[in-house]
C-alpha cells in the first residue's frame, strides 16, 4: 500500500514524495517558413508523461520514438526539466519515476526536444500544485523556463499554448545578486487563434537530421531584400493563419533559411517544390526533414504517393491544443 | 453653360470631356518600426482633389501643402497618375482641370506622395465609370497602378484600404506581346482591422527629409540576428494592431532601418527614445522625420511640451478610412 503524499521541507525546498502527475504535450512545427525562430504552430503528435515522486532513485518506463537511445538516468531531458522546474518552485524530490509514451518522432523538425522540456516542466507545475507547494505555473513561465532550458521557445510556446504562436525574445538587464548587471533572456509568447478552416498535414521522412548541424549552415549576414521579403511574409502569415488562408500560399515563402538548408535535405526541399507547384502551403518544418503544408482542403491521394515515393510518410494531423497536466 | 459630358472614341481609347470626379485620400506611415516595406497605416490628414476633364490644357489649382512649389503642367504628380490611369481605363482626356486642397505635409514621412499617385489613380477610376468606360478600379488595382507608379506600395495600400496594411511583392513571369518572359512585380494588400482601443499621433517636424536620400542610408547586407529580431517584431506587429494593443511597444522596435537612418534625423531618434522611456511605442513614420506612436491613451502634455521643446507638433489623427471617390 504506498504512502500518503508528504511534503517536507522549508518554503525555499520542500521536499515531494509520493505525489504523481500527468502531462500530455503535442508536437510543434516551429518557422511556418519566413518566421525563422519566431512562428510556431503545435500539432496533434501527441507524447505522454507520468511522472511520481519516490523515495530515491530515477526510474524511467519508455515505449513509443527514442525508447532504445534515451539516457535512463539523471541525463534524461525529461528528468533534468521536472527536477529544474521544481527547483524553480522551490521544492525537490529525492527519487523520480516516470512513464513516457513518446509519439514525436525524435530529430525531424516536429520539436520533440521542445515538447519534452514543457513536458518536465508542466509535470513539475502539477507536483507543485498537488502538494500545495504553489499555483501551477503560468502559461508564460512555462514559455520561459522551457525556452531557457531547451533553447527553441518558438517550439515550446506551441507545445504550451496551442494553436499557432508568434514568440520574441527581449534581452533586459538583470541585476543578480552581487550587484553585476547582466543580460537575460526574455522568452515572450502570443497565441494566434487559427482560422478554423486550416488543416495541417505532416510529411515525416525516415532520415533524421541534427537542428545545430543544419543551423550552422546559416550565414550571419543575409542580403536586406531577403530580410525585407521575409518580414512582409511573416506578417502576412499571421493574416493567413488567423483571417485569411486563401494568403498561406504567399504567406510561407521563405528566403532565410530553407535555400541555405536545401542541400543537406534536397528530398525535404523536394517535396516543398512538388507541393507548391500542386498548390498547397508547403514548408521545411523546422529545421527539418518534415515538411508541413498548412491547407483548407485535404491532400490527393496523389500527393500522398507522390512524398511515399521520396521516402515521406504522410501524416493528417489537427492542429492541437496546448499541453495538458492533470494530477 | 457648360456643355453635356461627352465621351468620343473606340473602346481601345475613349476621349473624355466635361465629367469631374472628388477623390479625398488620408495620408499615411510606412513600416511601424518592424515591417520595413511591408507595414503601413492610413492616418486621418487628407488631401481632396477635384479633377474634371477639359477640352485643352493643364489646368490647377492648388491649396495648403505644397501648393507654391508643384510644377503646374503635366509634371505634376497628380495629372501624371490621372493620365496613366485613364490609359489603363482605355480612356483619354485632352486637357485637365485639377483642384487640389493638400494638408498631407510633404516630405515628412507621411506618404504624401503615394497619396496624390492614389487620388490620380482614383479619379481616373471614378471618372472612368461616371462617363460608363467601365466599372471603378477595384482596390487590388489601385495598389497595383498607384505601388508601381510612385514605389511605395506600403503607403500607397494605406491609402487605398485604409486602417493597418500588409503589402508584399510577387515577382512573377510575364509574357509580352513580343513573347518576351519578363519580370513584373505585382504589389499585394491585405487590411487589417485595427483594435478600436488604438488611437494614433503624428509628431511633425519643421525640416523636410528625402526618402531616397535616406534610403542610401541603409546597408546592402543585414546581420541575420537583425533579420530574425525584425520578423518576430513584424509578425507581433500584425498581433498587437488588431487584437493586444498591449503588445505595441514589444511590436514596433526596429533593428533594420531605424538605427542607420537616425544619425540624419537625430531630433527624431531622440524624440523616439523619449517616447519609449515614458510607455509609447513609438517609431519613425516612413523614411522620417515625422514620428509616430501608437497607444490606447492620449499622449501627455509634459509629451506636448517636450516634442514642442526640439520642433515637433504633435497631431492626435484617427486612424482613417481609405481614399473616397464620388462624382
Amino acid at each position: 500500500m504506498p504512502e500518503a503524499p508528504s511534503v517536507v521541507g522549508g518554503a525555499d525546498n520542500v521536499l515531494l514524495e509520493g505525489i504523481s502527475v500527468r502531462v500530455r504535450v503535442p508536437a510543434s512545427s516551429a518557422n511556418l517558413g519566413p518566421g525563422f525562430d519566431c512562428l510556431g504552430i503545435a500539432l496533434g503528435v501527441y507524447d505522454t508523461l507520468t511522472v511520481s515522486t519516490v523515495a530515491s532513485g530515477i526510474h524511467i518506463e519508455a515505449t513509443g520514438e527514442g525508447a532504445d537511445s534515451i539516457p535512463r538516468d539523471e541525463r534524461h531531458l525529461v528528468v533534468r526539466a521536472v527536477r529544474r522546474g521544481l527547483e524553480y518552485g522551490g521544492a525537490s524530490a529525492a527519487g523520480l519515476a516516470l512513464r513516457c509514451v513518446n509519439a514525436i518522432p525524435h530529430s525531424r523538425g516536429l520539436g520533440s526536444s521542445a515538447a519534452a522540456a514543457v513536458s518536465g516542466f508542466a509535470a513539475a507545475s502539477g507536483l507543485l500544485a498537488a502538494a500545495g507547494v504553489r499555483e501551477p505555473f503560468s502559461d508564460a513561465e512555462l514559455v520561459q523556463l522551457a525556452g531557457e532550458f531547451e533553447g527553441h521557445p518558438d517550439n515550446a510556446a506551441a507545445s504550451v499554448l496551442g494553436g499557432a504562436v508568434v514568440t520574441w525574445a527581449d534581452s533586459p538587464l538583470d541585476a543578480n545578486p552581487d550587484g553585476v548587471v547582466a543580460v537575460r533572456e526574455a522568452y515572450l509568447a502570443r497565441g494566434l487563434v487559427v482560422h478554423p478552416g486550416i488543416r495541417a498535414t505532416v510529411f515525416v521522412p525516415e532520415t533524421e537530421s541534427s537542428t545545430s548541424h543544419t543551423r550552422g549552415l546559416l550565414p550571419d549576414t543575409v542580403p536586406r531584400a531577403d530580410a525585407v521579403f521575409n518580414l512582409s511574409r511573416s506578417a502576412l502569415a499571421v493574416v493567413a493563419l488567423t483571417t485569411a488562408p486563401e494568403c498561406l500560399i504567399d504567406a510561407t515563402v521563405d528566403r532565410l533559411h530553407q535555400p541555405y538548408r536545401a542541400p543537406s535535405m534536397p528530398q525535404s526541399a523536394e517535396l516543398v517544390v512538388a507541393l507548391r507547384e500542386r498548390g498547397y502551403a508547403a514548408m521545411v518544418s523546422g529545421a527539418g526533414p518534415s515538411v508541413l503544408v498548412l491547407s483548407t482542403d485535404a491532400v490527393t491521394d496523389e500527393v500522398d504517393a507522390l512524398a511515399h515515393g521520396i521516402g515521406f510518410a504522410t501524416w493528417p494531423v489537427e492542429i492541437a491544443e496546448g499541453v495538458e497536466i492533470s494530477w
